[in-house]
């Protein structure tokens, strides 16, 4: 919205943005970032190339945009659900995954694009933007989480002395390797498994 | 070695197979499965394109073999760990990770190649061969943790009603999570807070 107020044109300029930050993420996440040329990523948007170059310095650039394009709405999301003061702090993150699992048990085949997964895998080592992003994608995710399991710890739903800061990580970590084993095998099982760790984690020890 | 029983050139035969795997799978960790022809395969191997299909029927051939090649010889090493009989179980599985994080402690810039990482994000949706490679090397790994947690638990060192294949598989994914977040950040804390949380997720509740 503010750069709205800044555009002679605003609308069309911001929904061509829009318009080929979706279709090009889509082919990055089919084809891997070397597979994918700036020129299979108009030609997916349907837009000349010297448009790509008006919105993107270049390749490298549209992959960190499209990267804060795709994650900023989720985790708005993830924020509003861990936030939701009608639960209390752990029912909130189960309730969260739970809904997460069930999302996933309703497919047959468990279908998940993960432009963090593999933008890390692939670009994180010798691209320093690309890198960092991912890094501050995941810290936000984690940050999230940690101030979540505080509220917890205050409520006495965690032990006194537990670390939220370290356990968010944990946990963090563990839902991505979750993912990318429901990726490979196609079967959402991780995901309970995951879920049924996950309230072992976040009840007290007697 | 069974091959070389019945080959005529043995050794030259089984040289060249390796040699392709090694160097083809270094570049496509580096530049994406799909960024990889069978063309920069051969040229990193420094063989004629004709030798590569006298090995494999495809470039997806080679990936489900590089796989193989690459994760055997890994999940021997953590097979031989975790059957250590001159330590405890728990702590053969302690000792295993605590090496790896002072291997990349050790490290300025951690450098992790996950290949399994990678193809997997890349590939375990659109190629059932490479999925099921995926797949099956996790399971190898997820097997030979359950089992040195059944010994755990045997011994006393876990709670009597602990499912240790469903905590093996959790411990699993955890563990690759925990890799690529130190990939995306090139930094090995992530594996200190994973050894930290193993360590109490490997005590027993009081």
């Amino acid at each position: 919205m503010i750069a709205a107020m800044t555009n002679a044109n605003p609308n069309i300029r911001l929904d061509k943005r829009d318009l080929i930050l979706t279709k090009g993420s889509e082919v990055m996440l089919r084809r891997g970032y070397h597979g994918t040329g700036v020129q299979e990523i108009v030609q997916a948007a349907g837009i000349p190339k010297g448009s790509f170059y008006h919105y993107f310095a270049s390749k490298e650039d549209f992959a960190v945009h499209a990267l804060e394009f795709l994650y900023a709405p989720r985790l708005q999301r993830y924020a509003q659900a861990l936030g939701d003061r009608s639960l209390s702090p752990c029912q909130r993150i189960l309730t969260f995954y739970g809904e997460l699992l069930n999302h996933f048990r309703r497919q047959e085949r468990p279908q998940y694009h993960c432009f963090i997964g593999s933008l890390s895998f692939e670009m994180a080592e010798p691209s320093q933007p690309i890198g960092l992003q991912v890094e501050s994608i995941l810290q936000r995710s984690v940050d999230i989480l940690a101030q979540c399991l505080t509220e917890a710890r205050e409520a006495g739903e965690l032990n006194a002395a537990t670390d939220c800061v370290e356990l968010a990580e944990f946990i963090a970590n563990a839902w991505e390797g979750t993912l990318m084993r429901m990726k490979a095998g196609a079967n959402a099982a991780p995901l309970s498994v995951f879920l049924h760790q996950l309230e072992r984690l976040l009840t007290p020890s007697p």
